[in-house]
């Protein structure tokens, strides 16, 4: 029950992030390596999450659907490139039933073999196209080391798995699914992303492009929150996927796959979080408005509880999502601490003044101290308290955009990335190096390219390592 | 494309509904042994049953987590009875990263152990109880024989695990869920299930009671189709789970379990389909109006189509989940057939003629033939359907009803439960029996106690099998 001390971000931003995820009770530790067990507030973040990009993936046309959780050994190594991404990470079921299996089932990394060859099935004639199947489910992937919500053992994703009939219809999706997750991070979890290509080193084992939404945590470094594939026909052709065109003629579809997983949970963590604790936006907050009740004896209690119960009604009229910390025997300020480290985005205390005067006072969670709290009036609470939680919103997303940019710097040459890398911070370059190039600036500074930005400046100038022409900016940085 | 015939339930149930499942479109065979690829169709119906549960789960007042999948082999061996009723079913990785793991790790078959471990860091005071979580998850269980949905090696279900101070809160809690799962059967799915409890013969490995209840398919075979368990301090005391209570006594939590899973799919389909097809209830049902726009030249197309348009809008701002089937190339009669596979509850059919008239076609699922056609006008319309949803919702409930009671027999002695078993039906008995006496009848005639029913008569009589006095009634069925 005690509220210790977090250490500050300042002071070390990892520590800072394993303290908070379990003291704002998101998760828990699990006796099994590298997993972990997501508590309910951390859970009802992830349901939040799940029912924003389900709903924006139903309205574009996919549909849900489950595939074996196994899958057999012999499929995976059918997509050369796929098999040597993913070998390293296997968990491998070889006993079954009491019995050694005959062929060992792997536990599923990621689903495309099991589904291309479904699809196989599935798909016969362009009548048939597109098709478009997403899958929520858990994957495995034996990690060496491990970290709440970004990278586990075994994680919660979805993964979209789509063929279409022509090139152009598929890049078209891998695109739209980009931009449904760049509109979600950005609208609902306010993550100011960046939306942009993957290099040829950095991309999805397997794939010919790969895009990807970027976001900037707090301690600078960058975290990967989604990735959209272009698969081409790789996995068409591996999986001897076939149909008939319109004028008859056999032919590979050309196949996309797209993934988001748990790690958005440790995304918002980083992006918003503070020295108090989490701060969710209210799109997203399990809990959009705690109310305080505050009073010293039994006939406070009444007259307090009493208008608590109006507020509440009116508030769940309006869907907004309440809690009332009716817990006894702690200080209002030990539950306002309690809320903070919670990331509740807005408090609102009642006590019996407030009702006296007809008022309540409103304590916003984005802006710390007094000049957050307002006095306000308790007719009409509904509108003014879904009025303040876009405020809110808004100013979340403005607050990350503005330290997002704040923290992208030109870089003109490579003593000036290492410089860049030491100090903190997303290095904008021009860029027209190799894989090998790409390695050795890793192995050296520990930046990697995020991506290739969609939002190109145009024109050209030489690249900041091998000194070529370029007329692509790129963006470096250190990421998890 | 091609429509086949179906096998008749009354020459072969099993191979009816092994044709109907994939036929309908719920799902499809997997390459993995035993394993189930749920297609769209399928997983949608899932969704309902997910949401409708999720629903009235939340409402009293339980919250949903998430647990590793894979469980330390040494964590199912702490519960004896736990661990002997499923080793025989386990699969088990052995290799993980490429290397032998030194503790081979468990896919989960149910969660209890790993859940417990939680509870056990979880609870300290009275104060953190009652605990009351649920998980959505897939589980493996290596069954020797699968059928669709029925059983299957990997399911997907929820698990609920409480954690109470008192026995009575147990059990109340093992009774409410029960209850809630009945609530969804009855309410939503039109299967009129039977609530009982399992004799000790039939409990869940590491329970002290089993609640059940059980579903009548329309081979008179009996399907359990939720479970709910009062695990006593059984799992509390092997995980060394303790609390002080308001005494300060330290005490061990009563806990509790309850499962219901994708075998409610099997259930749906075996407790309402015909010959045609499915029949699905309108408040699962995916679809619930079918509209079949009918014309032969683009002059009628437009007409119709205009008309389709506006029904539909009309329609969908009444939230009824609607489907306006515009393939071309297929004959308005090959389509009907196509939405009664897949047991659309209504289907509406525009042509010329009712567009004239102001009126559409509307043919229930759950009445054949002309019998089940109406036209009525266009005016109104979702009024007209939502009445006829209603309709077909308690009618299909009635039907299944009447068809579980007219299959239901008061058995007096072994000789006639042979006879029974052997015609098919419920044996309603007056029950003294032992455990041995169970495994006996298990073994001479395929059936089992499915449960002792909360219904009773009350008075007593003699066991129909051992002649001694009995005071309470069984059923006595062959089942899935």
């Amino acid at each position: 029950m005690a509220q210790q001390a977090v250490t500050p971000q300042s002071v070390d931003f990892s520590k800072w992030y394993n303290e908070i995820v379990y003291k704002a009770d998101l998760c828990d530790l699990s006796p099994v390596r590298g997993c972990l067990i997501i508590k309910p507030y951390g859970y009802e973040l992830w349901e939040a999450v799940k029912n924003g990009l389900d709903r924006r993936f139903k309205a574009t046309g996919h549909q849900n659907a489950y595939f074996p959780l196994f899958i057999p050994e012999s499929f995976l190594k059918r997509e050369a490139q796929h098999v040597e991404g993913f070998s390293p990470e296997l968990a491998v079921v070889t006993i079954a039933g009491g019995k050694e299996l005959e062929e060992p089932l792997v536990v599923r990394p990621t689903s495309e073999t099991i589904i291309m060859d479904s699809f196989k099935n599935w798909i016969q004639s362009y009548r048939d196209l597109p098709l478009l199947i997403n899958q929520w489910a858990n994957v495995v992937r034996w990690e060496l080391r491990t970290r709440p919500f970004l990278r586990t053992t075994e994680f919660l994703w979805q993964e979209g798995h789509t063929a279409h009939a022509t090139t152009e219809e598929a890049e078209a999706e891998t695109m739209q699914m980009l931009e449904i997750y760049a509109d979600f991070a950005i609208n609902d979890a306010a993550i100011p992303v960046i939306k942009g290509r993957k290099t040829e080193r950095e991309k999805f084992a397997g794939a010919v492009h790969t895009y990807t939404i970027e976001a900037m945590m707090k301690d600078t470094k960058a975290l990967q929150s989604g990735t959209s594939h272009n698969l081409g026909q790789n996995f068409s052709k591996a999986f001897e996927i076939t149909f008939l065109d319109q004028n008859n003629e056999t032919q590979n579809p050309w196949t996309t796959s797209w993934g988001l997983s748990t790690r958005m949970v440790g995304a918002i963590v980083m992006t918003h979080g503070d020295d108090k604790g989490l701060r969710l936006p209210p799109k997203v907050a399990p809990i959009q408005v705690v109310v305080v009740p505050i009073f010293k004896n039994d006939d406070e209690k009444a007259t307090v509880m009493s208008a608590v119960t109006q507020l509440s009604k009116e508030l769940l009229e309006a869907n907004i999502r309440i809690h009332v910390d009716k817990r006894e025997g702690m200080s209002p300020g030990f539950k306002y601490n309690d809320w903070e480290m919670r990331g509740v985005p807005l408090r609102m205390e009642v006590g019996p003044k407030d009702v006296q005067n007809g008022t309540v006072a409103l304590a916003r969670r984005d802006i710390p101290g007094k000049e957050g709290k307002q006095f306000l009036p308790q007719a009409g609470i509904a509108k003014t308290v879904q009025d303040l939680l876009n405020t809110i919103q808004s100013n979340m997303l403005q607050q990350a955009t503005e330290f997002r940019d704040a923290n992208i710097f030109d870089v003109s040459n490579y003593d000036e990335l290492k410089g860049l890398m030491d100090k903190g911070g997303w290095a904008r370059v021009w860029w027209a190096g190799s894989s090998e190039d790409e390695a050795r600036i890793k192995e050296e500074t520990g930046a990697t390219v995020r991506c290739i930005p969609f939002e190109q400046p145009g024109g050209n100038d030489k690249c900041f390592f091998t000194g070529k022409p370029a007329d692509t900016i790129a963006l470096f940085a250190k990421a998890y």
